[in-house]
């Protein structure tokens, strides 16, 4: 086990550059991971709608988990006496949980803040909860998944700049507390090895951006998140802002775009420079009735669909595009039935997974120019 | 392709007898069926949670679709035109459709009936309806299932004894139309050939339930149904009324019991010589957080699950013990997720078509009576 502090540093490979984009290989002990890589949300510990064969089957290589929601129910000490995370969702590839943090501040008007810790309330129960860097550290321990992340203070994209400097200055305390915490037990949770990583947060503000990243970087962890964005703020300052923070993050260093999804902004930071990335949008859409498709999104509930033989997109492999036509799916979305959720969670995630594989190949080829460009002219 | 008054007649070929309990196979045009056999409902046009790869997987050989709910939403011709249900529900194995007599006099409050139609208001929309037995057979026909049934009056477990009588009276009449629209297709659906079934009525009174197959069989049908039971009445009668309806019926044809899920009642139904039957109870009973086990139900929102490593049945081959944990399930089950509902369902038809292929090996073997016993004794 490679160490950095010593604390797990599982090996991140650079294996092809092409711009600012890249195309590497996260080795953790429990499988490989091919970046640039999109991971689904398994929010209360499952990947909604979805088995986790058929995840596999899709060709997902890491999900990730929210402490926030297994911290209340079942609670992260059920997890851990269920055998932990992997267990307990049956999925022996690699997890990574989040802090909490995004969750108790996007409740915030339930959220008391100060430096020692953050009060909010469950939206299960209305009960009280205290989160320290601490705890969140200890629940991550407890559920046992293989990255695990920092407490991080994520302001709203209407934060004043007062409010995104105060968020930062903690963040960066709070990181320190966390991997101090960590090494506390060697970095080690309940399933084996975790890999602890720092948040970089800053709003759309470059000066606070670099100042982010130099008090992590001095922390010192063994690889990057980038918060705070995708919330609320202009797309065009979130882009560039991403291309900021991932030039001033070490080079040899994973990145993580923490909260995207779209088919065309995940391409968009790739070319900035990021490697994973994560968003419950393409599960969400999917029980929205919408399909992600080459010629853009596809609203199942649409009339016109009633009576059309075709797949929803002509060459996928997905369960759905082998056999339903686009008429069966619209009659199940529109009956509220459950397999018309299986059916376009599945595809989307399969949409969105041979669009990363796709770009990767583009980068090691040295053409993900041209792959983006391509991408623009069909409107995915 | 062997007919019987110029309609589809699907050879059915008794293997084994034990007491009135048999072993047979229906060939149909879209593959073997063995029986005793439990065949799903897929109400609107899919087994509810689980896709039909899944189905064949746990060994499902034929499923049930609603032609009430299909020929209001999406509409049997809409099914037509987008190639008919087999494509329409990927499922290639045989499907058979039921009438819509049974769900038009559930909603008897609204129904209006005399010996010409029967008229009701659509559950979707309030729409006015009326169904005729030709009716029924074109709707079928449109669908396209492989077996299909002729509308039948069904009157509820309180219902008097003059209506019962009434009710024998009018289904046979209709039966005998069924049959004549079926002729003037040659029974040809939109798929392929279709073999109708008649359906005994009667309620528990005997002299009713002779009357009704005497006059079945005097039109002649490839195959007959027991409707008219598990209705609301005494269990007791209802398997006296089984024994007697199936005694009654010609030994060389297949018997359909009509809505009975139960894993003691299907047992207790092949005992008096079913061959196969449908209900909703294990797919429903899964949605409402309840796995079948050969030691009883299992309640997985009882707290007790809460921290059960344990697998929902010890040597069960599905999808849900073959990893999960009860606890696990029990939390899925608890936030409503829909991989609790998938696995529950996948759970239940896999109990019911193992319970359901044991009894087969009994009645062949020459050992039903233990078997039979052996049931008792876990309680399942």
């Amino acid at each position: 086990m490679r160490l950095l502090d010593g604390l797990p540093d599982f090996p991140f490979t650079i294996e092809a550059r092409d711009g600012a984009a890249r195309a590497g290989v996260l080795e953790t002990p429990r499988g490989a991971v091919l970046t640039p890589c999109f991971m689904p949300v398994g929010t209360k510990g499952t990947v909604k709608a979805i088995a986790p064969e058929r995840l596999r089957m899709v060709g997902v290589q890491i999900i990730l988990a929210n402490t926030y929601h297994l911290a209340l129910r079942p609670g992260s000490e059920v997890v851990r006496r269920l055998g932990g995370l992997h267990r307990f969702m049956q999925w022996d590839g690699p997890i990574l949980t989040d802090s909490g943090g995004y969750q108790v501040f996007s409740l915030r008007d339930t959220a008391r803040i100060d430096d020692a810790s953050v009060t909010f309330r469950s939206i299960y129960d209305g009960s009280k909860h205290v989160f320290t860097p601490e705890r969140a550290v200890a629940e991550q321990q407890a559920l046992g998944a293989d990255i695990i992340m920092c407490l991080d203070q994520c302001p709203p994209g209407t934060a004043s700049l007062s409010e995104v400097k105060e968020a930062v200055e903690r963040t960066s305390r709070w990181a320190e507390r966390c991997k101090h915490a960590h090494q506390e037990t060697s970095g080690r949770g309940t399933d084996g090895p975790q890999m602890l990583l720092g948040i970089a947060q800053g709003g759309v503000v470059p000066e606070l951006r670099r100042e982010s990243v130099a008090r992590l970087t001095d922390i010192g962890f063994a690889a990057y998140a980038i918060g705070g964005l995708t919330v609320g703020e202009d797309r065009a300052a979130m882009l560039d802002t991403t291309a900021l923070t991932a030039s001033l993050l070490p080079e040899d260093r994973l990145r993580y775009f923490m909260g995207i999804g779209d088919p065309e902004g995940l391409v968009e930071v790739i070319a900035r420079g990021v490697d994973v990335f994560d968003c419950v949008l393409p599960t969400r859409t999917a029980r929205m009735g919408t399909a992600f498709t080459s010629a853009g999104r596809l609203n199942l509930r649409n009339a016109a669909n009633t009576l059309s033989k075709e797949p929803l997109e002509e060459d996928c492999p997905c369960t759905a595009c082998q056999g339903f036509s686009r008429g069966a799916i619209r009659h199940l979305v529109m009956q509220k039935e459950i397999l018309g959720l299986m059916l376009l969670t599945e595809h989307n995630l399969t949409f969105l997974t041979r669009l990363v594989t796709a770009a990767r190949e583009a980068i090691v080829a040295g053409r993900f120019a041209s792959f983006r460009d391509g991408l623009d002219a069909v409107a995915c």
